[in-house]
């Protein structure tokens, strides 16, 4: 745990900068709004260790595989999110110096994200050579109007003696991907063009001998200053515009730099896109800066009117709440059906690919209940669009039906581990849960009897084929699986993963007997293939142990070196020096120890809360919990949950915390290559599933909230079937207020009451 | 299944070329003298798809670890078998024309590797452009002087006009590996020499930042002809000599070409390799070609004597052990204590490093046979020198002890799949049983008590730490391994794994109770240590199957789908078309399947085969035999020696031929990678060891022979405690004749003989 940022209700703001932090401080003020983000890394020069990566949605390269021993099934490329044109850029001079916080001696360091306008703030006071300096930068990535950044940098001569000032402002298409294989670089410059004040560069990625398509990127910047225009550089792989200024003492000047990024996804010609380019360029140009930012802030206002919760009495929970829906809602706002949500978002590189099943599992949730219903609508539409991709990675691995990719941005399996791509194939489950939990919240059944069917169908085909039937125990089993806690391998009946792939099956039969005639024709599924499927529902077999009357992880997980007595209690025999334990331990040793990475029985008690006992989920959580490690982000929301549900509410609030404050924190010691986007979600809820209890029972919202004792009051604002409500907690207790739409009941407590 | 040379006694011959057989047939004539050797490739150019590999033993590079995703222990390089300068390389011009058998038109081709002599023959016939000329090459490795390489070649005008010969002479060091991780070549060229008719060339190693030794090769080249010296190229990176000859119809020419090869492994100074360079190169200089492979001739006329094994009446199973001791006397005859037995000794890329534990297991049995104790003795020793590096790959995995490594050229560990690399541990089990295997043997207690002592304490320490106590079932269990079959990875209680462990901890407690006082100190275990090794050895868990009376390879096993009716036996269940499996089956789906690819709990039965009674015996065989699909080259010898153990001669018989014509007849699909090395000691074992049935009881040497259906008879040779002795079993019964040595005592079918 580190927490190098200041508490701030809205902001995140250090005043301190030490190199060793530069790419934590950059992951963190990473700015994004769906169409591009970008990390929160310096304008100009900094000559340390740094990760300068600019991201563009949807806007890929399929990098050649790389592994130690090849095994059959693999993927051929992994696809990778393309570090792109570096429209940022800015060298500055002080009397001819360049400017490079790395060398140069300076004070008065602010670096402060604002949350609330969604704007990143920087300042500093240079002395060089004689001469101090103050910088003053702003940039946002409009929300209003997608393509459109905005940079603005202010000089102030706070010395005593006049001073030359240049900037040099760039669109630089020189970038390279830190992850990439076998160090290529995935651009060619396809054009640039550069005038006094405006420049523009065109790129395309690479060919590639996959088949995937390549992408072209537009991008025209204006320059707005009154320095006097300069001769500028002649760049084989960027464009620059030029300025100079002389101060006098106490003497400012300003450049603002607005830059347009486009990209052949939406346009379908290279004419068509430099068309456009100039066109939204001459739009964002006739207007001032004022104007633009309101319109970039009235977006990001709408966006907190509807979904930011409130505590009072705790800073920090409240910082962590808003900095999660924040960075979430940078990522995706569902405004582009094609995109999805990467596990880094646009915030680094690491774990490539558009999606991972951490979106259904843990993302979908937090859209149904902040946004309206066609947002997570499309995210479903998103993998029904997968399926010649999902039908692909099934036959690589011999198996009949559809398999959805660990990690992908067209369908077709990247992950290159066979321990993952071919094993942890309890996502295939996961996401046909997001259509029921998506019906079941949304009581639009439209999906699932139309597309939905579909992928219940293929991925039960799946299941189908990949569950043996074990003679001995006359029972059907899954050998060779890895569950949501990856620090168990290839293990034999995870529970989850046998739990789900029965549900799914089942659902796939209940669905089949609620589609229309049509559609029951079009999914061709024989009255034979039916039986089977029902007799796997069956005679599927569910590690259980007796003794201790708990859902065994994994056949053999009990065998493990546990020592039951709670003052031995596992997890605390880890020292401090030794956590987080992947990067301190070898795999072997991982493997083989009793500790959980991330919610694995409880990833499916979590689905079906309401299938279990209170004693049921007591045992469970009581057995595994001292067990985890929460070493992946995605954990500490789903225990926090549980533990509401069964009232630990002390450990509720502990895993709040963790979740909330994961990379404010900087827990898992990583957040340096990035954000953990998709667990962003995990504060949401844990407060709204986990605090307040929020359920739904056969149509009806219902809560049974609770008020962690630290915080003096908490409330927030969902969505819930054309309603926008407000739920309030304090002392006194539970107000449930309706802010739009039509009157509702809802359960409190166990009481109807309505809601009007 | 596919045979492309003729079956002779001594002799591995084709006289057909197809261009897709080509790395097949390089593979197949393969010379090696230990100090080198390379693939049977053409001196010539030859345009099409080859692997021209040439190998010097123990020259090896550090090649930086590629893989998709990195795990905390991975070693840092991989060791690679270099290829080295390409000393056999010429160039042939008819008529100002290169001769390139991938293009030209040509016949009566033959390609010959003589057994008996150790040479390699070759001869074709090449019309082009109205000429008509034969061409006859012969190539070896001196036996007598290991530095030395003779190449020689005949050139006829069979056509009706005269015609321009040349040929260029060459030593090529512009030579790659196919194998390199990031497509670096692995040389730098030191010096280079040119005159008439020789010629030299200095290379070394790239440095590499893992401070493991460069590596200096010197080779230098004496051409002897009649034809005339001409203008040779100036090459970067090789050396030339060039020749003509105008020849009117039915004239000759020859070229010799000698070389030899010194390496700074010998030489402490450039200065001095290259003096010894030049000193041997003038002492092989002045004498005749007759002279140099009669020398060569008589050593391996010497080896034959001891060792030959002789069958009547199965042409195929005669050239097939005789193919198999060649190629394994050839990699490794024990007069280099550094070196070992690569997997694929100088005849491929692939595997890399200088042992796997097959040496121990599979080769140093035929050694203790064929040759004298010192060279079984020197493979023992090479182990206990890597005690270093076997310290470092238990400390990598946060393990106390020593854990050999799985591929290594100096006791650190090569290997990179963590299911291998960190779980493959049972291969520290065989070398512990080597040294019992010596030592049974030979009767020489000298090594055990001494440096054996130390290796056997050093494996059971890791054992120790590696082992878990499970509180349920009051039982040490080793959880996470991958047992000799390594189509299950990941696995708990590997019967075999727990009973070598078992086994390993109990024989370094014998030992210590034998060390004397001296040896004792310096071991320094602990009477708590020694409690806790027999508390463990005591209450080892060893997975059994009440119902079927069975060893069971790891838990779980027997839930596979495994269909126990014999009629429904689960290998006839594999079509040809998906054999073998690891060229057809995803990965995951070979981890699922009942299939075994090597012996794994009959490994361990083969080790301590009269522990069991031959009711287990066949149990067990009859249970894991029908599920084996033998593909690993390791596995047939070993089902082959139970059968002959059990009476089951027929399925004796049958693996025989598999593994003593695995690379003749091509059963895996691989050999054009390289010959299977290692497991050419299989033919060896279930001659000696299977159809002769010989042991060693109580220091007595015993044989329980019978004769496979199709043979008349068979006889072999062997070594045990200072004799010479020869076996010959016809229809008549076994005759037992001692060649050199004094008088022993035999047991022959229960019965105790006299061989004087």
């Amino acid at each position: 745990m580190k927490r190098t940022f200041e508490i701030q209700p809205w902001n995140v703001v250090t005043h301190e900068f030490h190199a060793e932090d530069k790419r934590l401080l950059e992951s963190m003020t990473s700015l994004g709004n769906e169409h591009m983000g970008l990390r929160g890394f310096f304008e100009e020069d900094y000559s340390g260790d740094s990760l300068q990566g600019t991201y563009i949605g949807g806007v890929w390269y399929p990098d050649k595989t790389r592994v130690g021993w090849w095994k059959i099934g693999y993927p051929e490329y992994f696809g990778k999110v393309v570090n792109a044109v570096n429209f940022v850029k800015m060298r500055l001079f002080i009397n001819g110096e360049v400017v490079d916080l790395a060398k140069d001696d300076f004070t008065d360091f602010e670096l402060n994200l604002d949350m609330k306008h969604s704007k990143l703030m920087r300042s500093f006071v240079v002395r060089k050579n004689g001469a101090t300096v103050r910088f003053e930068f702003e940039r946002f990535l409009s929300a209003d109007t997608k393509e459109l950044a905005d940079i603005f940098v202010k000089v102030t001569n706070i010395g005593q003696e006049a001073v030359e000032i240049r900037i040099d402002s760039l669109l630089d298409g020189d970038v390279y991907n830190e992850d990439s294989n076998y160090g290529e670089q995935f651009w060619n410059i396809v054009d640039k063009k550069q005038e006094d004040t405006t420049a523009s560069l065109l790129m395309e990625t690479t060919e590639n001998p996959f088949g995937t398509p390549q992408f072209l990127v537009g991008a025209q910047m204006l320059n707005f200053t009154t320095m006097h225009n300069t001769a500028a550089n002649d760049y084989e792989k960027a464009v620059e515009n030029s300025f100079m200024a002389t101060l006098q003492p106490n003497e400012t000047t300003t450049l603002e730099k607005r830059v347009v990024v486009l990209t052949s996804r939406d346009y379908a010609s290279i004419g068509k896109l430099t068309a456009a380019m100039q066109q939204l360029s001459d739009q964002v140009g006739v207007k001032t800066r004022a104007e633009l930012q309101a319109a970039h802030e009235a977006e990001w206002e709408n966006r907190w009117k509807k979904s930011d919760i409130q505590i009072a009495g705790d800073d920090a929970a409240q910082q962590g709440i808003r900095f999660n829906l924040y960075q979430l809602f940078s990522t995706y706002y569902g405004d582009d059906a094609r995109l999805n949500i990467g596990p880094k978002g646009f915030t680094g590189e690491k774990y490539g690919g558009a999606t991972y099943w951490d979106t259904e599992a843990f993302c979908l949730p937090v859209y149904l209940g902040t946004t309206n219903p066609e947002v997570s609508r499309n995210l479903l539409m998103y993998r029904y669009q997968q399926l010649a991709g999902a039908y692909h990675n099934a036959k690589q691995q011999g198996l009949k039906g559809a398999l959805y990719p660990m990690v992908t941005f067209n369908g077709i399996e990247c992950h290159n581990e066979w321990e993952i791509t071919f094993e942890e194939i309890h996502r295939n489950g996961d996401i046909a849960f997001a259509i029921y939990n998506y019906t079941r919240y949304t009581g639009d059944t439209s999906y699932v009897l139309h597309e939905g069917s579909k992928v219940l169908v293929e991925t039960a085909r799946f299941w189908a084929d990949r569950v043996h039937f074990s003679q001995r125990h006359q029972q059907y089993m899954i050998h060779g699986v890895t569950g949501a806690d990856e620090y168990e391998n290839n293990v034999d009946n995870n529970w989850y993963t046998n739990c789900i792939a029965q549900w799914n099956i089942a659902y796939a039969l209940e669905i089949l007997s609620q589609v229309d005639e049509a559609q029951y024709q079009q999914l061709q599924v024989s009255e034979e293939e039916k039986a089977h499927w029902q007799d796997i529902v069956d005679r599927m077999y569910l590690p259980y142990d007796e003794k201790l009357n708990i859902f065994v992880q994994h056949d053999g997980f009990l065998d493990k070196n546990i020592i039951l007595d709670e003052h031995q209690c596992p997890i605390n025999q880890l020292s401090a020096e030794e956590r987080p334990i992947n990067q301190h331990w070898s795999w072997d040793k991982i493997l083989r120890s009793p500790y959980i990475k991330q919610a694995d029985v409880l990833q499916y008690i979590w689905y079906f809360m309401d299938d279990f006992t209170e004693e049921e989920k007591k045992r469970n959580f009581d057995f595994y919990e001292p067990l985890t490690v929460h070493e992946s982000s995605l954990s500490a929301s789903i225990y926090s949950i549980i533990a509401s549900d069964i009232h630990y509410e002390d450990k509720a609030v502990e895993m709040y915390e963790r979740t909330a404050r994961l990379d404010l924190d900087n827990y898992n010691n990583d957040t340096e290559d990035g954000l953990h986007i998709t667990s962003m979600s995990g504060s949401w809820l844990a407060i709204v599933q986990g605090f307040a209890g929020m359920r739904i029972h056969h149509d009806q919202l219902s809560f049974k909230p609770f008020l962690p004792k630290k915080w003096d009051h908490y409330q927030f604002r969902m969505y819930f079937r054309n309603r926008l409500i407000e739920v309030q907690v304090d002392q006194s207790g539970t107000t449930i207020r309706l802010v739009e739409g039509k009157p509702l009941t809802v359960e409190l407590n166990g009481k109807q009451i309505e809601v009007a």
